[in-house]
């Protein structure tokens, strides 16, 4: 069980593969462009090129194929459902497609479940068994570790956090991903500055509306902005509800948070933290409970993807790969 | 593997133990009142005297204890808290003080829990690996099934569905269990009828509001009344958003809704049902989703104590318990 892995990172602008050992220590890498506007048959010729770049002389070294995919996608059947930044992929047979080209096993998640898996293998979750990442940017998504084992659902369709449904105002049910989102964020801040609100986001966007998003917020709010400020805690309270429900359902040990508008820090951790202490349903959910920031860098879809293949799609313990390496 | 099991149901009423083959099959069967009243001690007598009645002649041939009992408690230390319905008891280690008696391994959760590895095991969701369960009558409990194993989380806290925040008129924030059991039901039929409604609870009350509960409205909703009926709907739609956080977060094949206020049946189910296809992400998350009712009887908490203790508290997969009794 020395056998090495291949692990491969689909994004809508970059397209990333790397060979890893049994013990996840890197052995080769390659990048390129996706070329997304190529269309599908481009694509796939790419992400086979790529793939045998980094393919060791002797395939039959190789255990497995493990690939960061953009969502919706169906993990138990490999199929890409409909990515937005994919323009002409409908229901493509990834997993089938990079099986057949390489006869080796093929495992594909999302971007937000591999980033767990990578987190707790070796970014700011390791050593935990029950962990819970959530990614906030333009969506927000997560991926979910239930005693050492990624949590899936039957189809591959689990741990959507930001889609955890919540009541707004008059009744409308909304999401938590529609109401904490950059693109929230920015919509708000849009909203305020149309009403004529005081703020410092005037002079950064100097009269173009269209320029506000969720990063010139956090920019204003690092320099003392009192609206950007309110608008990022009103963010992270949104994200606190839901990350409550997460630790009612799930009683993790560690919540970890990354993505875009996680770099905002303080400003959206303070009130998270906040909200999940009042609202929680009792102290015993939060008892050595740790909220923090996530660890790794521009590779961690590649170490999860890799860390996907490792452990056959998520299905085996991740705690029992740990002892495996050691 | 053919070994026996025990199951106790410590309930705050009723005691119940038995004893199991290896394949589920019953052997033999005990039950007595619990006398909670009778304080902490007379009740561990009892615990102990009904698992000796149980207990074979060859303690060894006894693989484990699974116990039942009222939460809230810590499933991985065995340590029962504070149950509202046993009085004195308080961080009670009933676990270690069951096996220091027997010199078994024993096994203890919630209510819930052991419903929905039950239900899972020999009632309305057998053979599937995904579960979700839920009880509603005084509060509302679930029980998660993921990939054949009980989710517990760090400390065996997970899975309470009931305690999902939710935000309601004027940014208040409550939960599913506050707006939807039993006594939420009964509080808005209070005020509808302080509020002078006309409805046929007027005289199943006959002036009396303290008799009001989710029973008399659920009797009520089966004979017309439009007040009754839209109390039991607005209960659904609540319980309907709280399976939806279910689907996004744990994509299960099937919903087991049992407990008191499920007896209502349809005038519970359909807005549920309602509610699911509306809000909902995705058709994917619903399809060949079931939502149905809880199938096991009295006994589903025995049955259940049996199969925690068969799959040593829900960690081994209820798969391969089945392939191992077939």
């Amino acid at each position: 069980m020395t056998k090495e892995i291949i692990a491969v990172d689909l994004g809508g602008t970059q397209l990333r593969a790397a060979r890893y050992d049994a013990g996840l220590a890197l052995l080769t890498r390659e990048h390129t462009l996706t070329g997304a506007d190529d269309g599908l048959e481009a694509v796939l010729a790419r992400i086979k090129a790529i793939i045998s770049l980094v393919m060791p002389s002797k395939r039959e070294r190789v255990q497995g194929i493990g690939i960061s995919a953009p969502g919706p996608l169906n993990s138990k059947t490999g199929v890409i459902v409909s990515p937005p930044n994919l323009p002409g992929w409908h229901d493509v047979p990834l997993g089938a497609i990079i099986e057949a080209e390489f006869g080796l096993p093929v495992y594909i998640s999302n971007d937000a479940n591999v980033a767990a898996l990578a987190e707790a293998s070796q970014g700011a979750a390791q050593g935990f068994r029950h962990v819970c990442y959530i990614t906030v940017s333009t969506g927000i998504g997560s991926g979910i570790i239930c005693a050492g084992r990624l949590v899936t659902g039957q189809a591959g369709l689990a741990a959507e956090l930001g889609h955890i449904p919540i009541i707004v105002e008059a009744g409308r049910v909304s999401s938590v991903e529609l109401e904490a989102a950059g693109p929230a964020i920015a919509r708000q801040a849009r909203q305020a500055l149309a009403a004529g609100e005081n703020t410092a986001l005037h002079d950064l966007v100097a009269g173009d509306l269209e320029r506000l998003d969720a990063r010139l917020v956090g920019e204003a709010a690092s320099k003392g902005d009192r609206l950007a400020i309110d608008l990022l805690a009103q963010a992270g309270r949104i994200i606190g509800l839901g990350i409550v429900t997460a630790l009612h359902l799930f009683n993790p040990q560690i919540i970890v948070i990354g993505g875009g508008v996680s770099k905002t820090g303080e400003l959206l951790f303070a009130p998270i933290r906040q909200t999940v202490r009042e609202h929680v349903l009792d102290s015993a959910f939060t008892a050595g409970l740790r909220i923090v920031p996530a660890a790794l860098g521009d590779d961690v879809a590649l170490v999860g993807a890799a860390v996907l293949a490792a452990t056959q799609g998520g299905d085996l313990d991740i705690g029992d790969l740990d002892r495996r390496f050691s």
